[in-house]
Order: C-alpha cells, then structure tokens, then sequence
C-alpha cells in the first residue's frame, strides 16, 4: 500500500492511500480520516460511499466530515466509486463504468473482470484497513450520497451484523424501477432481475429490513428526487414498521451544500450507536 | 448581474452571481452565503480572500466556513483571485496573471488595464454587495489564506474603520522580502520599492497597525513558510504592541484541511468583533 498524501486535520489525520485491489484487478484509492484518539488505540470507523462521478476525494474535501467525526472520535473512509484505468471498461455515459461501479460485483461483459465494488467493500478494504490502520472493525456504521446512499443502504441490510447503523444523503431508494438503476443492474448484472433484488434498497426493506437505527435525509427541492424513488423506501419503512427516520430537508437540493449541511446529525446519530 | 447557482445550504442561501466589472474591465464572479437571518433584514458580512490558483470556489466548497457563518448569523462573501478571460493578459507560471491578482491595482502593462483587484476587493464589489443584498456594510470584518491572507491584513491595516477584525490564514507575510511577493509586485507596480510597501503586511504593521483585534494562524509544517516569512510579521506585531493573536499550530501544512481545522475559531474571532 503507498501513501499519497497526509494532512493534518481537525487534530488528526486525514491520509490518502492506494493499494493493488485483487478484487477490481486494479490500484484502488480510498482517504481515511483517523482523529487524534487513534494514536492511542482503535476507534470505531464509519463508512462514507460517494456518488456517480465522484472519486475518494469529494466528500473528504467538502462534506466537512472531519470536524464532527474528530469531535465523536470516530475515523472515516471514503473508498472509490468504482474500479479505475486504462485497462478497465467504461463508457461515454457519467452514469456506467469508471465513476459508477453502483457497488455490485458484476456478472457481464465487459464489466465482469473489474467491476466488484461490492467485494471490494465489504470484504476486501475492511481486511486491509483492519490489518492496518488503529481500526476497531467490531464497531462499524455506514451512511452514503446518493448512488452511495443506494450502498450504504443495502450493504447494511444484506449484512446482519455488520454495521451498528445506517443512514445516507439523498439515496438512489428504488433502482430496479429507476433510469438510475435499471440501465447499470442491466448492464452489470444481466436481464434476470432476480439478482437486482439485493441491490434494491426498498426491496430489501421489504424482505430483511435492518436490525439497528436508520436515518435518511432527502431535499425536497432535490433535482434528481424522479430518480431516487424516496416515495417506495418510505412506503416499505412504513409497512415493515423499521425504526428509521425519514425525513425531506424542505428547500435543499442534491448538492454538497446539502449534505455538508447535515453531516452534524448523520456523524452525531452513528457515534451514538458506534459508542453504545 | 447575472445568478449562476442558489442553493439551500445550513438554513440560508450560497450563491454565485457573475456581473460585469468597472475596475476588471471583465466579468467578474463571486460566491456569497446570505445566513437564514438575511431574510428578515441586514447582516454582517465576513470577506474571504483566496490564495494562488484559486476562484471563487475554492473556500465555499471546502472551508467548511458557513456551518460557522450560519451559526453566528453572518455572510460570507468569497471572491475571485484576478480579472479573468480571454482578453486578460495572463502568464504561464501559476504564480502571476490570472488566478495571482495579489490585490493590487496594477500599474504596468501589460496588467494595468484590467489587474485592479485592490479597487474591486474595496470599492466595486462592496458598493454592488451593499446595494442588492441584505447586507449591513457598517458591520464588515475580512479574512484570507495565503496570497488572500496578504490581500485580507493589507485591506485592513490601509482602510483604518473599514473592518471591525481581521485574520488570516497561512497570509503571505512579507512580499517585498520573498519570492512570493518581489515578482508580482516587481510586474504589477514596477521596479520602484515604494510603491510596494503598502501591500506588505510587516511593513504596514510598523507603519500603522490595526485598530481592531488580529488573529493569525500559520501551520508548523506549512511547505510554503519561508515564502511566507511569518517572522517578519510576527517581529512586527511585537514591536509595535499590536494586539494580536499569532498562533504557529503544530503539525498542520498549508492547505484546506489546515484552513477548515481552524475556520470555527476565525469565524467565531469575527463574530465577536461585528456583533459587539
């Protein structure tokens, strides 16, 4: 693994590092946001997933993340959206290939080499970072923007135990019945929609629910809200009775300026389940 | 003036507004947080300078400034570093032309005509703020970082009553004695040193201080402090019995996560000063 860079930041550290990934086929990037407290033993670490077209470095440059997670003490990481490079498949559209992995493990060509976000994150980088970095893996939460907001939320319900919470930004709730879903579970999966299931966070709420506190803030102004679906997410929080809060930020948008805005709430409601 | 971008953002309002400038002779943008408070009637407004190589954007997307801002019930106004454009005379070093305007109104050619940035920061850009926002410019205070914490110290220690407090980030200390400063002024004001001494915040320290609380803050790692020179000034402030606060902060380098580590206190500094 190399280190690219280290600031300091908010009191601790916030490092970016790249590692040959044996489950893209490629060097993969992630930051990590370690606070003070991690030089004195492990802390608990919450996942932050990002965006179509977002790379490890949006949200840990403008969803001031690190002033609340240094306040809880509590690390953060921003993995990759997707695999990367020249020898990677891709496509001429923001919403498929490089920047748009959707955290699945792809079944189809070209994708199928590369394209295994899910692995990645859910088996390979937790290994890495538990093996590495003052880490306490017993105590992890997960919360996301967007696409990410679509993996937080089903990485957290297809993994019992996993994770002590779960919350995201304007989530991607539906895809199986979106344009932000249909196309890349298509492409990445195959027609058989029986496998989209499990990457279908309305879905999942429908078969499994999540077995801790959720929490979901959409803008009641967000331009994309046609592609996010909230309306099915809040229908299957509602017949499965789910402890979860939903709630539709009145005026606010899609943007950082949205999500920078409530991170407050969505690292405080994670330290309280993380320190429980 | 032209709207480019309004979104929701900690309970008030982050735009981007373009208008055509008198002293650029260009277009000019600039970033401007308007806290909830602005909708019932004038507010304090807070001036952030950018450094080299940086636009209106920079600060407004990764500063983390308005959480504090919004919390202390004042704007927050983000500018551009230089005149910009195709007609725009410009350099291929990253440290002259656009995006290195050093707030200064240029005196030699070819950047007389349109590197007037002292008259936009001063006098254009204030009369239009003060004239279409809820703005109370009675109340006003400045900051900046690096090349916009040169602009931010001499702004303020030139216009005595123009600011209620001043800070700055990793500021450019003492441009006639530093590779960062000698060049630019050598271009934009000509060979002759006396001219130059009013943009140099050591020289105006000793000359005429500040009638109002400073805060600086300068990382102990900053790759860039002995271009800065922060001795100078800090010689400067002590022998004139300046009050200040002059702060080397362990660890801490030269870039945005340094400067959002910091941010709640600066704007807390200023809240103090334009609420009193």
């Amino acid at each position: 693994m190399q280190k690219t860079s280290e600031n300091a930041c908010f009191g601790g550290i916030q490092g970016v590092y790249t590692h040959p990934s044996d489950a893209c086929g490629c060097d993969m990037t992630f930051g990590l946001f370690l606070p003070q407290e991690a030089q004195d033993g492990p802390v608990p670490l919450l996942w932050y997933l990002s965006g179509l077209t977002c790379t490890h470095e949006n949200a840990m440059t403008k969803a001031g993340a690190q002033a609340w997670a240094a306040e809880q003490g509590l690390a953060l990481v921003f993995p990759d959206t997707s695999p990367r490079g020249d020898g990677v498949a891709d496509d001429e559209d923001y919403d498929l290939g490089q920047g748009a992995g959707f955290y699945v493990d792809a079944t189809q060509d070209p994708w199928a080499p590369n394209y295994r976000m899910w692995s990645y994150i859910t088996e390979e980088l937790p290994a890495l970072l538990g093996a590495t970095f003052a880490l306490d893996m017993d105590r992890q939460s997960i919360t996301g923007h967007s696409m990410g907001g679509h993996g937080a939320l089903t990485m957290a319900m297809n993994l019992p135990g996993r994770f002590r919470s779960v919350s995201a930004f304007s989530p991607i709730c539906n895809p199986t019945g979106a344009d932000w879903g249909r196309k890349q579970l298509t492409a990445y999966l195959g027609a058989d929609e029986t496998a989209w299931e499990r990457h279908d966070a309305s879905l999942m709420m429908r078969k499994a629910g999540f077995d801790g506190p959720m929490l979901i803030d959409i803008g009641s102004n967000d331009q994309f809200i046609d592609l996010l679906r909230p309306e099915t997410l809040a229908a299957a929080i509602a017949d499965r009775r789910q402890p979860a809060s939903f709630r539709l930020q009145k005026g606010y948008d899609h943007s950082y300026f949205f999500v920078s805005t409530f991170m407050e709430d969505h690292v405080a409601f994670h330290a309280d389940a993380l320190w429980a």
